[in-house]
């Protein structure tokens, strides 16, 4: 049988009147949407009209949460409380969950964003504080987590629903981490380098770390950017490479939780 | 049988450190509270605590949306497109019903805030866009319209549940409408006369204008106001004389929509 | 004597990550910048970084507040009380202000955008607050206003220093009101002929409807637009035809105020 | 001749409809108002307001910025970019200069205010960058430092004017930090014992600490707390005690900058 593979890509990232990013080349590429839920990017509206597309494009919606910090896109650090900062995650998940509603749609996946997500991937708690808020709003959603990191961890005590998750065009470090983007060789820019070096990973069952070393972990979902001609080059090889080798690419479903 | 009635306050009005109405007294007199939902006021904490304080109560959740306006509390009109105004009614209702159903709650009624409301009230246009985008989110939803208005017509038309409402200290001008807040004797400030006002309207089914037209209507819902001393002292008042004119008060059931 | 004429644009239209307009192209071709402050579009450094591009571009320097409605772009009508509206023009203004003299910079002139602009242009009223409150932060500062309106008796009567404006992409109505956008022909998309119109009205000294009818005025600033290819080359064809005919471009420096 | 002395506290905190604090209360007991500019609390009204009545009590106004975080009142730290939070502090100056000169007014003095000034107090850098940009907008503002720490020494650095500030409520670390909160004794309640504390500070020219270490210091100005009845207690009693021992109470004019 075919092995499932999901690509992700966070989508919606346009406010008001300013657009952002090429949703409509990466809706042709990916299998799963992380789409902004108003707090650092997205509105109402491209949250709505991002759902439909995503939809129209056989591409899993997912609830993409971050800071309230428009103009520092949710990349800047804020130190909030974890009860302040569950209810903020109820929060956007829930109006996401409403704008896919309306259209007959589902929220199926939750994935942190910027600074949150970096926060979340160094301290456990954070990350069970976020988790556990998605889950009390769903109790059903698939956790995307970084591969090999305590996020994974957590959502398995959890026992929740969970998508492990590498990046297509980062470098890792032997304990799992994503190689620092000041250091040189971080950040892969080569279509072909970035496109074997997963299916090596998938093949193995192991983020293969710049020095070699083998991090054995389920991979779900991979990563990719659409932000630059590049990154988005590195998509659509990645995505013929899988297609080559017999991968099926699909929507996550997610591990876990028996039933 | 005992004839229902549903006293409504707006609450949750609090944002950040700052605070905001009497919830904690109205609490004990109110059986509906129209919760903000960060637009206007309100945010996920306020939202989250408002919504557990009202369960403890007995007192009915509703999420009452309103214009993206903080600094003008919701009050100051704005022209916006139906689709976003749209949008921004199902986000409003969905991180209401997040908030709720992570406690284990539920979000039953959907009344609209300020200025909002008041060009909901005079263009059913607008009601009916507010109104679908709540129904799209939740079918079986009560929509809190204003008695004998366009609003009623429109929640009919849309085969919706819905709670006919009236105002417990203010005059009515002969069209079912509020007499201006300009005008002496717009706001009645005894609580006697408040309560037997109400008491009579319920009696004849209809509202009784200031020139004492009698407007037949559904009434299901009165709508207290709790920001000062006088107005509570009104909510208790009348909560005092319809218990003792034999009315149960409920949380509105809403009518409409036989199933 | 060579006749001053000025070109002027909106820039500064971009906000945290989010990138709007042709900003570097503009400051090649217009005289004065007007630059959102914060309310409506830009933020602190986007406005810091395009004071310090007109400077250096030799562009005169302008404020340009409008509603506090980042999701709207200030386009969308608020009813805001004329105390409350003053204190915004104000508060606004004195950032830009500030960003301008950290840097040695002055600002220099002051247009309203957007729905504020609308509201201003048709309500003596409305512009009349903003004028006075801009005048109260700096005397001296420059008002644009559209040319034979309203907009311009207030400036008088105020006795401010003023520059009056028209728009080289926009039909004109026989009161000097633009033609509205939905009507065929209100917008001019043709270089050759929006270049050749603002000449024919510079060299007559009045503004020339559709219907040919002549509205004697004076015009200091031509409005461009550049948030198109086809906007931006009308301002290039224009700036290049003012040459040719003998004008002298330079930023505005306003009629009135004697002294 | 009579030493001066000043308090100070911070005022101008309401925001939209919410209100907050005790400002008619302090401005009866200090002489100095650090008054919040729009981004952690107050708004352009409140600002205009708070402004307008300290002149009225012959107040000095000050600026007192924060984050840009209504929902946290500028208490959660935030890593913001040392451009980015230099064009912030700007904004804000800018602003409440502009709410001032329209009423004829001047803002005198600069204070940090929440997780903003807690992290410039604990890194120079921090202090440097919010100092700077201050001075690049008045380069004659008083800067209100915190006494024998690095803010003070940033502040004589940079050759600038500036205010010694020591809290009558909270006790002192040896090292002329606040004892942390968290710990008994931190914040003193008695308003006879906060007042002779300050008193003895002032009569020795030194922070004395909890353990009874004396940190020689200039003493300019004495922050007060007024959002609790006890605080403006202490408050008062302060005042009441400073002018028995014959201090003249009056705003700050800032130590440095020979001229």
């Amino acid at each position: 049988m075919a092995q499932l593979i999901d690509l992700n890509a966070d989508m919606g990232e346009s406010f008001g009147d300013w657009t952002m990013g090429n949703d409509e080349a990466l809706l042709n590429v990916v299998t799963s949407a992380n789409i902004a839920c108003g707090f650092h990017a997205g509105d109402p509206d491209v949250m709505a009209k991002t759902m439909a597309r995503a939809h129209e494009n056989g591409v899993g919606i997912g609830a993409h949460p971050g800071f309230p910090d428009l103009q520092g896109f949710g990349r800047r650090r804020m130190s909030i409380t974890p009860n302040t900062l569950a209810n903020m995650v109820r929060y956007q998940l829930g109006a996401a969950r409403a704008m896919a509603a309306a259209q007959g749609l589902k929220v199926r996946h939750f994935k942190l964003h910027g600074a949150l997500s970096n926060m979340a991937s160094e301290d456990k708690d954070i990350a069970r504080t976020c988790y556990e808020a998605a889950l009390s709003v769903d109790p059903d959603i698939i956790l995307v987590v970084l591969a090999a990191t305590p996020m994974q961890e957590v959502a398995q005590e959890l026992r929740a629903r969970w998508a492990a998750e590498v990046f297509a065009d980062r470098a890792y470090n032997d304990d799992a981490t994503l190689v620092d983007r000041s250091i040189d060789g971080a950040v892969i820019h080569d279509p072909e380098l970035a496109s074997s070096r997963i299916l090596a990973m998938l093949e193995e069952g192991a983020i293969i770390s710049e020095s070699g070393k083998r991090i054995p972990t389920p991979i779900d979902t991979i990563c990719t950017h659409g932000d630059t001609e590049n990154a988005l080059e590195i998509a659509r090889q990645l995505r013929k490479k899988l297609k080559s080798a017999g991968f099926t690419l699909a929507p996550m479903e997610g591990t876990g939780k028996a039933g």
